[in-house]
């Protein structure tokens, strides 16, 4: 099972050394993760997606609010959140291909954000799902490069 | 001055642990961190946003390529790359506000991705500078929440 956890911590100095510290000493998977300022500034939001049963979790969660740079530990169950991630794809065109991978961008409500005489480079942005869906009808035009964010979520209520 | 490196990594157990441990022990600064999988299942990328003069950069560059794990490292300068970031912010709303948010969202060309009586979650996606204009606007409505991917990059050509 794949769980989204949002950690709040302050802002010092090798915290995310020892977040993913933590992670790999325990033996804990690590899927996805990012690590970025908030409003206040003494304080980044990481953000992890990893693998593993409710035991494994509770054991994470447990793991993190011991660690003295951790302020705030929220772990998301499904429909509690909104959850969404970046990607940059990069993908061949040629004279013939370009208008159907535009028609495909504009389905997905993607973005062109450069053109190249023999490459488009789009981003994307919504669920895991619907990236991976986006992905995938690229890589039949030829997937030149990639690059994706990982998850970020916030709590709806 | 910023830089921004992205960073091919075998898909293998700890290696973030060991780039975020290699940061940390040199001394070196992270602003923005993300970690995620590529269309090869073997190997993720990373893309980092660190501060530092141009001798502290080549020495980031150097030490990464010492890291068994490491594929390949990129090292954007200026006006080579396209680069994005994804955030969720959450602004408190009422009757009368909404309206004036949602205008800000559709010029921003930024989604609602959740209503609530109080409250509207928002996805906005651009450089740093266009994510960081948009919450300062929202700061004045009332930042409930918010989560920031860090930056991803691609080079243009």
């Amino acid at each position: 099972m794949r769980h989204t956890i949002s950690v709040l911590v302050e802002n010092k100095f090798g915290v995310l050394a020892r977040v993913a510290g933590m992670f790999s000493g325990r033996g804990f998977n690590i899927d996805t993760l990012n690590v970025a300022p908030t409003q206040d500034p003494t304080a980044s939001r990481m953000t992890i997606v990893t693998q593993g049963d409710d035991a494994t979790l509770e054991q994470i969660v447990k793991q993190l609010n011991k660690l003295p740079e951790v302020i705030e530990v929220r772990d998301f169950r499904t429909g509690e959140y909104v959850d969404r991630e970046l990607a940059l794809v990069k993908v061949a065109v040629n004279s013939k291909t370009r208008s159907e991978v535009m028609q495909i961008t504009d389905i997905f409500r993607a973005k062109i954000v450069d053109v190249q005489p023999k490459s488009l480079t789009i981003e994307v942005t919504g669920t895991e799902d619907k990236v991976n869906k986006f992905i995938e009808l690229m890589r039949a035009f030829g997937l030149l490069d990639l690059t994706r964010t990982g998850r970020v979520a916030l709590p709806r209520a």
